[in-house]
């Protein structure tokens, strides 16, 4: 039995809102055992965190790992422009190789901010499992399908073949749900034939979901209503979903959502920066719908860190509302761990006896958290992605002293500069 | 002489809005002199730049450095909670050592961050200054005055003295300024005789302007006019001015700022997080205005990091306008180099012969430069002040390999931890 045991620990209680100080925390293989103020007990390792903070390690609720080449590749153009011209023509010519050794990329800076689960929608995904499977982390991978062009039923043979050999794997770290990518490229017959295969898996779907006003504008000339409402018409919202960016709800969609077992899954900085829009956080909350966060791919964030994410997510909000008590820092919090934990189905995202062992340690002598005020605040405020120096998921110490055990680094950047030079000559 | 040779260098040439690779640039005294495909010298310090990207140090156009005690301490509260409930009672208990501290800290944040040059408002500016000529950088530095609660004369005789013994001090890397805080704090008559007092200096104001709704309704009411045309009606823009927030300008008063000698320095991190709103930076981008950037102080941000500032300042426009293509990564790199320097006085914020030597070495080795797409891009987008490993000001090394030369960093995040511990008691 592996066991690791954390000593002098001060740790988020995310349920109780508030920082724990001075415990011990054993892991016993992949799980959290025990939780006290002195445990004494011969482990194979032990982990002094005296001067760290220990958080449960975040989910990345919405992300396409694969798309790091094409980070920095195009910026400041309007989405059309942005899809068609630059990124559509070079994802074309991606290779299963090339979506690999990006997603190894965005794996390693998820990692370097904390995160232990990404919730990832990309194609070439029997790649992207093997990647997490050596990273350690855990992952649900949406394949994302659509039919309009063609190859709808080819890329449901791939879902089942991807199913039969990933779900479950690397000791239940990865998981795989049906994607249908959204309603404008995804008929109303191919979503029925998406969402039965979710229902014949684990009951489980992943979407884009009203993430332009386009999109709003269309489903309303094309459907004759709006975009939540119409997959809900056709079913979807009696499974579990989790539905990418939900910018533009009607607030009678944001009351369906809250009656449903729908997560939406805030992305602020690529809402921002696609300038698709505010999504309606505060209203949200105020309904009580659990949310997640996210960053999105690294062709539109541009980047993978979560913890900027959360601060983005949290402020910009509070000037949409022009009220500064709006999506307060814990709720943000919440969005990246418990609520994390729940709409990827793995439940972690919580330090709590029997949990699963995911915890990300922080340096508490960094400058963001000197002075020692509210450490809530400082987690969403003032703290940055290089204050996380451990990363432990599934009761393996994936990252120690910002160096990650799991795979090279090194060779990861050599492999995407190399790939990308080749990728942008074919 | 001081000699220093920066070789095999990728540089940021702001003018031409590209990076110049392959060159070397060398430093005599406090200068660049010489900017050559190959200098052959015998420097005192050569560094190698090979896998380095160098941009001039940034320039922070609005903060507060002596507040950060006050980091953390209240989020999440309405303007008027936090200010009078939360933060005023506390920096009324303010030492001047504590300010010291808490700016030392702040001077070192923002070293991290590559910021060469900060434009800083608060009291016992006598010892910011020693602090600035301490830690190597450059300050303008603003004594906020206020006269509404009395002590407005007093005021002017510690302006008077700071001046006299502390302007362009430290190798002229120190500049005092003027700075009526704001004008629901200062009178008419004590406005007029501070801009009196700026013309017989250097002929520089600086002011907080329009941050809230309030203060432009409260203006209207009390004044009959706009915040930034009772100003103008005063005289004050015939003075070089350096204007925090303008978040709430009129379309009239963006077009007479246009006009004038006025540099709105623009801190989305403060205005969004105490809801404040979004700065029209489209509006006035448009019109030809120079902006800064800033990170305002701690108390409200809560950090001194300006290049998350610079990420949050262009993506938070695109949605405002819903123009994907408005507030580029080269324009917000502006503010912080170019304009920086402009609006300073320094000049700075440019790397070309005969600028002075403020620059800022990057690791193009790190994650968010991979792969290397658009480096422009990467600066804005993809990048953190992590990323930054050296910082040279005024000719000299302040910072190697993220370690600071001039100033013992644990020994101020300490001072500043046990003093807030004291501050809190008081």
């Amino acid at each position: 039995m592996n066991m690791i045991l954390l000593k002098n620990v001060s740790y988020l209680n995310i349920e109780k809102e508030k920082i724990e100080d001075n415990y011990d925390i054993l892991i016993e293989n992949n799980k959290i055992s025990k939780i006290s103020s002195k445990i004494d007990i011969k482990a194979d390792k032990i982990i002094d965190c005296s001067g760290k903070l220990a958080v449960p390690a975040y989910t990345n609720g919405h992300t396409h790992l694969g798309m790091t080449m094409m980070r920095n590749l195009a910026d400041d153009l309007d989405l059309n422009t942005w899809l068609n011209e630059k990124i559509w023509p070079v994802e074309d010519k991606l290779t299963s190789e090339d979506i690999y050794w990006a997603s190894m990329l965005s794996i390693v800076e998820n990692i370097k901010s904390g995160v232990g689960t990404v919730y990832d929608m990309y194609y070439s995904m029997d790649r992207v499992s093997d990647g997490i499977i050596e990273s350690g982390i855990r992952g649900v991978l949406t394949r994302g399908m659509m039919d309009i062009s063609g190859g709808g039923d080819e890329r449901i043979d791939e879902l089942l073949e991807l199913y039969k050999n990933y779900h479950n794997s690397g000791n239940g770290r990865v998981k795989i749900v049906p994607a249908p990518h959204s309603i404008y490229t995804c008929s109303k017959e191919y979503l029925i034939k998406l969402m039965d295969i979710a229902a014949s898996f684990d009951g489980v779907i992943n979407t884009h979901l009203s993430e332009t006003k386009k999109e709003v504008e269309d489903c309303l000339k094309e459907h004759s209503t709006t975009p939540a409402k119409y997959l809900n018409d056709l079913g979807m919202f009696d499974l579990k979903v989790v539905a990418a960016h939900c910018v533009h709800l009607t607030d009678e969609e944001i009351d369906l959502i809250s009656e449903k077992d729908v997560y939406p899954i805030y992305n602020p900085s690529s809402n921002l920066k696609l300038a698709s829009g505010f999504a309606p956080i505060d209203e949200m909350l105020k309904k009580g719908i659990k949310l997640g966060i996210g960053t999105d791919g690294s062709s539109s964030n541009n980047n993978q860190d979560l913890i900027e994410e959360m601060h983005i997510g949290s402020i910009v909000n509070k000037a949409v509302t022009l009220d500064a008590t709006s999506v307060p820092a814990i709720e943000i919090l919440k969005m990246a761990t418990l609520n994390g934990g729940k709409l990827t189905g793995f439940n972690n995202g919580i330090i709590v006896e029997n949990a699963l062992a995911d915890i990300a340690l922080y340096d508490l002598n960094a400058l963001g958290f000197t002075p020692k005020n509210n450490m809530i605040s400082a987690l969403c405020y003032s703290t940055n992605s290089n204050y996380v120096t451990d990363l432990i998921v599934d009761g393996k110490v994936i990252m120690e002293n910002r160096e990650i055990l799991t795979v090279d680094e090194e060779k990861i950047k050599y492999e995407v500069n190399r790939l990308t030079e080749k990728l942008l000559k074919r």
